[in-house]
């Protein structure tokens, strides 16, 4: 033991054995990750070792052994960005994904209930929840059988007790909103997610924020709602151009689909993006870059969301909130507020 | 046994289990789909009842087994989709897919060798090759364990006895081609896909039959190569419009990412769409709703792949190939012929 390692030695494995209940050589698989280990002993051996001062996380994940990822969904691109960063980061650990999806089996977007027999079945090591989180039941039935579960991007409250991975979604538009102050701009809407959806709330308290910082004031006719959706962002817009004495110079809109609806209202208002009004979107999707002119957005960074979920699963200890940055990815759709707009 | 039912009546128990050297309890368990029968007694009744003339696609598939799918990678959004379609269908059948991905691990493109080691500690039911096909060992090792395969919109020529599930990529190619000479264009050049993949090669194909069955004579020069890329659909696009005496009034892009750089390389020379030249893309991505003016494109059937795929794995008799319809979805970006443009 040197003084970086504020752990005990190992205890004998024979010291373990006993207090699991198990044999020595299962004890010796389960410190290996061996794939013939099932859950339950392993986490009986985690259990001892835990008692004993030792840190879960220096127990390898089973090689072979099963990670189930439930989504919310399949549609989005963001699923799947997170689901391939998820599906690098098993690969390399050697674990196997099952992976399934709520869609529109539940009313309320909780995955269906004969979901956890399949689970059971099959020994799973834990479980990543991807805008998804699980009923009361089936939190305390995970619970009851000692399988982990991690929350990745939430789109409720997560559930007492569940760790989440989450991007950075505050500061991701405050600084978005900085860019905008920074080139001149300071009649700034901000087109909104759903309300009560948690990045929602962060992106709008982030916006707030940068506002405030720079001592410029807030017309709450500049806080428009559009749902997450293209065309519930193009009806807000057209609201933003027709319904102020002064319309904003600059939008920010909480998505990069509702960007694209602040371009088509825009459009339709004989508007040009940037040089009558600056938009900045978050998402950094495929359209981002697609669009014309190629839209300045917020990266999420949706690869990193899913390797570190599956890290922090797997961790035997993962922490309450992982909170990853975000970056902004300058394109072409803001530019320095005009002097005709600013008039 | 009625006339509409030309297989004998099912062997007693008895005679399957002797045959197949296994318990009656267990013929019993296969028969119906339980999960507690590895894969390889599943087979073993299979292929007994099969001796005995009783069709193989009447053995459910086990329920709690697994099947798994092997994509080529996960940041398409089409991959997404077809695994989608999948999802949709494993989950009615209480199959659990494990998902894994070829991305970067190879340099063939095909799966990496640790895969098959992992697939056959798991008792896998069978595997989705979803744009990637196993090498000719893997193709043997999944004979020698009679685990079938089906390959899902192959990207080269398949290998021979694999089994494929794949779009009408020529009708698709044809309908669009028809629809823009419906609307009196004549001079319709095409961007190709990637040379040698199947379904650009059956798309260049539909194009080219469209215009010989209106009697229209196709330019050589009309045909340009986008690689599937958008920037290489611009480059080509560019050529298009530069070279030739007469440009073309009407461009079928094999892919809408090359529509995208189509639309960008007219944008750039000033040119309308539709009112200068007609665009149609194939796909109906994400993008085909979102781009101004929206896209005029061939409907790719992503999930119900997806769902076909798994079903002609699971029958026990896979059809040689599997090939869905598409369907055209017309927007704005294709319009009739200006007189000024036929000149």
């Amino acid at each position: 033991m040197t003084a970086d390692d504020p752990h005990p030695p190992l205890p004998k494995l024979a010291v373990i054995a006993r207090e699991a209940g198990v044999s020595v050589a299962t004890v010796s698989k389960a410190l290996n990750g061996r794939a013939d280990v099932s859950a339950q002993t392993r986490r009986l051996v985690a259990e001892v070792l835990e008692r004993r001062g030792y840190p879960r996380q220096r127990l390898k994940p089973a090689r072979g052994s099963m990670v189930d990822v439930m989504l919310q969904g399949l549609e989005s691109p963001y699923a799947l960005a997170i689901l391939g960063g998820v599906e690098d980061a098993a690969w390399r650990l050697g674990v196997d994904l099952v992976v399934s999806a709520v869609v529109g089996r539940t009313k309320n977007g909780q995955p269906p209930p004969a979901w956890l027999d399949r689970l059971g079945a099959r020994d799973s090591a834990g479980v990543l929840l991807v805008r998804t989180s699980p009923t009361a039941t089936q939190r305390a039935w995970l619970s009851d059988h000692g399988i982990p579960a991690v929350i990745v991007d939430p789109r409720r409250k997560p559930p007492p007790g569940l760790p989440v991975v989450a991007a950075g979604n505050l500061a991701g538009a405050r600084a978005a909103t900085e860019h905008l102050i920074g080139l001149g701009h300071e009649r700034i809407a901000i087109v909104t997610g759903r309300p009560g959806v948690p990045c929602a709330v962060e992106r709008l308290t982030g916006y707030r924020q940068a506002m405030a910082a720079a001592g410029l004031p807030v017309d709450p006719r500049w806080e428009v709602c559009g749902y997450f959706q293209r065309d519930s962002a193009a009806t807000a817009t057209h609201a933003l151009l027709t319904g102020l004495p002064e319309p904003p110079t600059a939008v920010f809109a909480c998505s990069d689909s509702m960007a694209v609806g602040v371009y088509q209202a825009l459009g339709e208002h004989g508007w040009r993006v940037p040089d009558d009004v600056s938009v900045i979107g978050f998402d950094d999707s495929w359209a981002a870059d697609h669009v014309t002119p190629a839209l300045t957005t917020v990266r999420q960074p949706w690869p990193e969301l899913g390797a570190a979920a599956l890290s922090a699963l797997l961790s035997g200890e993962p922490p309450a909130r992982t909170e990853l940055p975000t970056a902004l990815v300058v394109r072409a759709s803001a530019a320095p507020v005009s002097q005709a707009s600013t008039r």
